[in-house]
């Protein structure tokens, strides 16, 4: 049950991140398949300024089409029924895309699929000059581990992905903090582990001696009970006091308040009694991606005596006002991380509460220990949700 | 590189797994959705004899087939370009399909997706009467791991999912035994943990106290080296050397040299070094599917001072002439557990090296600890594998 408000602020979040689109007729001919082509397939494939190929054979089709970053792009069909044809150029990073064929939204039978756009569907990847922070290398791995539990707030059980980090296993003394992190709307638990590649980022770096291990925990946030059904509240009307706030962001929505019920009341406790957790808000950090970086914002503001450690990448900032309302905010939490994309902040995406920069900024000159990153050359993508946790693992449980 | 003997055997055994399509007009209108499909989504869906229901919309579309089971079926257009139509009754249990339209092989855009038929594609689920052996409940559970590790046979870093049980992380003093379970061809190390559900069958039987709780571990089998590039060798003449054999069941071609090096080499010591593990033979098992079954009767014959514990499901059989030319696999082998779907053995698919049931009783009544399981209204697919692991946990490691 998704207030008006939230999807037409998904709408704007959505707009505002789409990429300017480049409308040259050269191409460079230097194409290479992408990364997450599916074994042994040649297409899809990118070039050296990131425009996407792909090809599909569709001998009976009148009209196949690509369609990515909300911009559909005709292929042409050569005399074996084989179409083909490519996009403009893409920020680099990850991208979800899918095929028209003859009217169907299908997925690209070649590529790998990712769960994004609130389905599963085809991903590319585009390079970028940084790739290396999640590439796949010969140094000590952790287990990214899918777990069942039993949640009693929600009364089922749910599925939730934990990386625990290399020398988990051997030093069987050794107790680690948790970052429990969350993915963006339209997604779910298994986000940064695929196209967000937290692990591997994780991996490599603990092998440089950037980060210190911790425990990384995932779970699906877009939780919604199903409440016993009563009579509609009129329009306009609040329809569960659960749900209510007091103005904030979301036109006084709160859709966090079951995912903060799960995550406080079942999944902590699960892990903390199942895994070598250091049990302590010293040791237990918060962070998520668009409507995740919102719920980061809304549980750790209201929970400040849980988190000392708090990352929001594209989803908002926190300001002066809201500490002022959350005092031992300001007193516990020893991290204040805040992220956008540069393409995000060049579209006037400035989040909820004003601008961010300018709000993380305040709260450091107000004592503080707040930073602030901007990834360059990317939208409202993982590519910047990336660069944003290997920028924040290396500040966080250090302080 | 899959020699034409390989090719052909696969060919065969596809052909002959395939169920009879029955071909009644009359079509009950009881469906239910796929317990596989994409959250939120109606289709596709399957009634109470097993027929799947598919739809998509393709408005300019002039003809949309589903393709299930090796055979297709037309959908019917309706006034809003919606494509609706259904197969002929399906096996119970698990099955790979696709959608052609207007001559584009696509996924269904609807379902979940399966690695199977050497892509990751569209699954649907048959309910059975024993589905609950797979059920998701409320008991404790394990773990499925992904994991890295650093093979140098293959000289890279390579890819498994390992399954600790319940209790694993808990009771830190415990080492268990150790499965090494392969997939079939055109499969990967995800087939075992999603299609499969070996973790859930397991939670399920230790919950149940059936099973001894045991780790699992799961790689990717189809393993081909690339080989230094030399002249080639002339028609008929072996490629090289490790891949030869004395004439066996696959025409001379040992097409487990590779994985071979990797399993015992590589993985096994890397599990060793690095989970609770019981490091010796009468805590090691391995087992598989079709050619994982084949691969398991090949390596454990040849090397039958490692495993103990041996699991051939739809891959064939060990018959007492084997066993002749390896006296230590009768000496040393504690278990041998043989299965087929009896639709396999209905069409006379009676495995390599004789029929699998005269084999597998032959062995018992020359003294081995032999079992023969036949999965009731299968064929060549999933719900005959998941049956077999079901008996063979019931098993292994209790000799």
């Amino acid at each position: 049950m998704m207030s008006k408000f939230l999807k037409i602020f998904v709408i704007l979040l959505m707009a505002s991140g789409i990429s300017f689109a480049q409308s040259s007729s050269e191409v460079v001919e230097d194409f290479k398949p992408s990364s997450v082509n599916q074994p042994g397939k040649e297409y899809p494939m990118v070039n050296s300024v990131g425009r996407v190929r792909v090809q599909l054979s569709a001998p009976e089709a009148e009209k196949v089409q690509l369609d990515i970053s909300a911009v559909k792009y005709d292929l042409v069909k050569d005399e074996n029924g084989v179409w083909t044809g490519e996009s403009a150029p893409q920020d680099v990073g990850f991208h979800y895309y899918q095929l028209w064929v003859d009217g169907a939204a299908v997925p690209d039978p070649n590529s790998l699929y990712f769960y994004g756009a609130s389905r599963w569907g085809s991903g590319i990847e585009i390079p970028s000059d940084d790739q290396d922070i999640f590439a796949l290398k010969d140094v000590p791995h952790g287990d990214l581990r899918e777990v069942h539990y039993y949640s009693k707030s929600s009364d089922k059980v749910r599925r939730a992905y934990i990386y625990t980090p290399p020398g988990y296993e051997k030093d069987q003394s050794k107790s680690y903090p948790v970052l429990y992190l969350q993915h963006g709307m339209g997604e779910n638990e298994t986000g940064w582990g695929n196209q967000g590649h937290a692990g591997l980022i994780m991996d490599n770096l603990i092998a440089e001696g950037k980060a210190l291990p911790f425990i990384i925990v995932m779970e699906n946030s877009s939780v919604n009970f199903e409440r016993p059904r009563g009579p509609r509240p009129e329009r306009g009307a609040e329809a569960d006091s659960t749900q209510r706030r007091r103005g904030g962001p979301m036109g006084g929505f709160d859709f966090s308040a079951d995912f903060k019920k799960v995550l406080l009341n079942d999944l902590i406790p699960y892990v903390e009694a199942n895994y070598r957790v250091i049990a302590d808000p010293a040791h237990r950090a918060m962070a998520g991606l668009s409507m995740g970086g919102m719920q980061t914002r809304l549980i750790t503001l209201a929970n400040p005596e849980v988190f000392t450690q708090v990352g929001m990448f594209s989803g908002g900032s926190i300001s002066a006002e809201d500490v002022e309302n959350s005092p031992a905010f300001k007193e516990n939490v020893k991290l204040l991380f805040v992220s956008y994309g540069s393409h995000e902040l060049d579209n006037r995406r400035m989040g909820f509460g004003g601008d961010p920069k300018a709000n993380t900024e305040a709260l450091k000159e107000a004592g503080m220990n707040t930073h602030f990153y901007v990834s360059p050359g990317t939208a409202h993508e993982w590519h910047s949700w990336r660069r944003s946790l290997y920028q924040f693992a290396q500040l966080v449980f250090k302080n």
